[in-house]
């Protein structure tokens, strides 16, 4: 096998654990240093390829490597940009070939979720299509955990580990005021569309820790009458309930149920603010002192909790990733493939990124309770090895020491720039 | 000295470590059984004891009490009930004095802020004024870090350090976004009047991790126009920005700039939603793209990371509180004497209830930066040991075990009830 460069690139909203692939790529590729030459950082994911802001990784220590695996957010920056198809855009594509070239880029790295693995499919058709053939690995990441056919998303444990913790923990507070002061507590997590991320707030109560709480799915057409009756119920019980609430919530018209209107670049609606609307509607219908909460960034950065497990997958799809590259396979995505709930045990299969791009998994139905307001039996059997074991950074002065890198870009071999 | 009983209460919002104080109080009292024979604590804090719902803490095992130091909020209820004067509402002193008489008791501990030290200090008059001597003695409690004498409050270190480490954790994955997306992220914290929650913010940024945060103190009147400038120059100069707004960020003309319009019974406005009027503030006049959390409970309920700093302090005042009563004295609050910044060393001082009561503190003038948007070195040197040191709880299936204790109640012995 003769000896090639390598792309790396983060894609998408980012994960307290993207790093740790990112440091499973970067390791898995310096053990190989007879197949991979350079491996090369995309500065603000693709958009790195595109504009040749390359950063050269050999610049950076193998402490500063191996930190990654302990520092949230994107080392290289990230982008929410979508390659159009082949057809539509294809000077991205030349472009894209133009830079590989220039470099010697043979392999390709797609740190990402849906949209981003489907961005690396588009690539791994570049050999085919425009005839320059590239290895394409796509490293899966989202908290939102909605990636097919791999058994869970690295970032998505950690997610959902910070809201079953904050959910627990505030859950305390309000059974603490509620005799006199606040009754309902309300907390919005991400989740446009499945609610993976909202059940995790159901393992705030478990068999030892008892606790009231109610969720609300997006997969779950809001009816106001119901979630009243079923906050009014559980008040009654316990004094206080806990309301934790997706951002993809609708009614059963469809509309959020509270939308700001803007989108992102992919074309996603931009939410934020159900938590509110919940609120005052529980304090007008059953005049409940309330008090909300909106986690927004604060839970997929919140890489002081993250999830052991997390951490180990997120690093081993990296690792596998250069390892399924160098043993000749292409397009495809590693993924955790679950072999038993407890003891939990798990191993990395692969899954064709043809069949991974562009679809999302929403929560089955036998994992939301009868009511529409609760986990079951068989949603905590798959989300508490998930969100098993803590992997604490180091401190300095009280807070975790998360890794800077230099982030060297390499000289420029092309004469034109690249607008997008 | 005779052995008589004594009552413990917490007061007023909770905290991660005011059960930390409770332990204090309780193995501080275990100790000395010759003196104090049971210690009663309120159900939901004073009014336990004016409804004669009193909790036997001797029915929790050792353990179980060993536990309280490594959970949040308040183990037997606390209350938002501010005790009137004597002179207008007699009926509940009167009140006060049966129970304590019908249950001898004759130590009063409070663990509270500056309304409850009041209450405490009240208490404190009824041997004087109304001829049933006891000792009373305050255990400081707030996360707003607003009482007097204190060097500081236990409550605060715990969410001066969450909200650094978030503000750091948020501003990571703000940088990786900005490229293409959020540019501007908003986070509101607590701190009706003072500050100190806020300026907890500015830590997030230090020598080793350069990062551009805005913070909107509620000591400085907001001014729109500066406030907006001073983003555009961070996103000019990095490319992104936080903004840590306090909750009570006024105009110059005294409103606040969300304000619900509800109160809570000590009369204070209950606040949210700044983090929201900030962000599209930012998007209407610098278009930047935004993204905003609320942290409410999430911060003041974080014992998972909790200061360690915090907890021995908050421990600590709930066991000196026990000692200075056994010592003969009265109408005090143990407090936390600063000896030096570095290397941090503290000890436990008194001050009187008379003093402490009814007074807030806001943050000095030279702990804001001349341009009102940042922290001074002196603050630093003020906040950094606080927020030092992590204490863990233990975890099991990935969560935090937090104790729930038995809470029996002692029968009553007064055919009264007592309406409040």
């Amino acid at each position: 096998m003769s000896k090639r460069n390598a792309f790396y690139a983060q894609s998408g909203g980012v994960t307290s654990v993207i790093n740790a692939s990112a440091c499973g790529v970067i390791e898995a590729a310096r053990k190989h240093p007879d197949a991979i030459g350079t491996l090369y950082a995309g500065r603000s994911g693709i958009l790195g390829a595109l504009r040749e802001e390359l950063i050269d990784t050999g610049k950076e220590s193998a402490e500063a490597i191996a930190a990654l695996k302990y520092t949230p957010a994107g080392a290289f920056g990230s982008c929410r940009y979508k390659l159009k198809g082949l057809e539509e855009n294809k000077a991205e594509y030349e472009r894209l070939i133009e830079v590989f070239k220039a470099h010697d880029i043979g392999y390709f790295f797609y740190n990402g979720g849906g949209d981003s693995q489907d961005t690396a499919h588009k690539v791994s058709q570049l050999g085919e299509k425009m005839g320059y053939p590239i290895t394409c690995i796509g490293v899966p990441k989202t908290v939102d955990n909605d990636l097919p056919i791999t058994d869970t998303c690295p970032g998505f444990g950690s997610v959902a580990k910070y809201i079953a913790i904050s959910t627990r923990e505030a859950s305390f507070d309000v059974a603490s005021m509620a005799e006199t002061s606040t009754k309902v507590f309300v907390i919005e997590v991400m989740g446009r569309h499945a609610g993976w991320i909202a059940a995790a707030g159901g393992l705030a109560a478990d068999e030892e820790t008892d606790l009231p709480i109610v969720i609300l799915f997006p997969e779950v057409a809001f009816d106001q009458q119901k979630f009243l009756a079923k906050v009014d119920e559980k008040v009654k019980e316990y004094g206080y309930c806990s309301v934790v609430v997706s951002e993809g919530v609708k009614g059963p018209d469809g509309t959020f149920l509270s939308e700001t209107g803007q989108r992102d670049a992919f074309g996603h609606a931009q939410l934020g603010g159900a938590a509110p609307v919940i609120a005052q509607m529980v304090k007008d219908n059953l005049g409940h002192k309330y008090h909300w909460a909106v986690a927004d960034y604060l839970q997929r950065a919140a890489r002081h909790i993250a999830s052991k497990t997390d951490v180990e997958q997120a690093y081993a799809v990296g690792a596998a990733a250069v390892e399924f590259a160098l043993a000749g396979k292409n397009a495809i995505m590693p993924t955790i493939v679950r072999e038993s709930d407890s003891p939990y045990r798990w191993t990395i299969g692969e899954a064709p990124l043809a069949e991974v791009a562009n679809r999302e998994i929403m929560m089955p139905k036998e994992y939301i309770t009868e009511d529409g307001f609760g986990i079951t039996e068989a949603c905590r059997r798959y989300l508490s090895p998930l969100v098993a074991g803590e992997s604490y950074p180091e401190y300095h002065n009280g807070l975790p020491r998360y890794v800077r890198l230099k982030n060297e870009l390499v000289p420029k071999k092309l004469k034109e720039g690249f607008e997008v």
